[in-house]
């Protein structure tokens, strides 16, 4: 079973792909999909789609992990990052996938056991999850986060046939 | 030159389209895309995209005009709705449509004179600019009048030859 982990953003988006067989996990692909401030709304959520759509094309995944989002005191982006978002699950939509939805406590708790865990904690848990020493910076690790938080979830877990 | 104009929401969206020809506004397409809310937020994006789509290959309007997003008191709503706005961005996108943005005051300014008008001033006179009779909804009537304030918008008066 292959997982896309999302954590939105428009000039940043999170991306992490990971793969679960035999209940182990490995990471088939980590990073961001970029986009220029100086380019207009519609050409960015164009890259978006874009890059998305090839990440899908590549890896398969069957579902989506995409955070929650929540009015937080930064205003100014959350219409921007609610945009990027909607064509994020458009993408995932359009190919079929399974939409999962955690908040940040949900993904934290499911990482580390404590829903208030700090970045070191989550990005080292990441890391030891996947059995790699790599540092993944701040928006890929919630992304791969997410992707294993989908992992855990025992709705993912296939009744034995 | 034909003219989308798009009132962004989530259940509801409302979309016009108009021609311009030798200065004169012609209604071609007045309705809205709606959504299940029973259904998950994807598959919702889902149908806007498709709906949208079928709309721009059946009319190919060349440019967008939608409304501007702001915060507004209604904190829950405004989530979906630029999710739903970052999907009618992205169709157009696709589908190579120059975008402009408007603000309800703007909007309102154009069609009327009066960037306070009301709704029934607005009714009256989006149906007195477009020559016809007919009573449109209150979404289907802001999507008419951005796509008419596209057509009034000085960026687009092509110079003369």
């Amino acid at each position: 079973m292959i997982i896309l982990g999302i954590d939105p953003g428009f000039g940043r988006m999170g991306v992490g792909i990971i793969e679960k067989t035999e209940g182990k996990l490995h990471l088939l692909r980590a990073g961001l999909i970029e986009t220029d401030p100086s380019l207009p709304h519609h050409e960015r959520l164009c890259k978006i789609y874009n890059e998305l759509t090839a990440l899908i094309r590549a890896h398969k995944p069957i579902i989506l992990s995409i955070e929650r989002l929540f009015f937080t005191k930064n205003q100014k982006t959350v219409i921007p990052v609610a945009q990027a978002r909607g064509v994020a699950l458009l993408t995932a939509g359009i190919a079929g996938l399974t939409v999962y939805e955690y908040t940040p406590p949900e993904v934290k708790c499911a990482i580390t056991g404590n829903g208030k865990a700090d970045k070191k904690a989550m990005q080292k848990m990441v890391a030891l999850t996947l059995g790699t020493t790599e540092n993944f910076i701040d928006d890929t690790t919630d992304a791969i986060a997410l992707a294993i938080t989908a992992a855990y979830d025992r709705r993912n877990v296939r009744p034995i046939a």
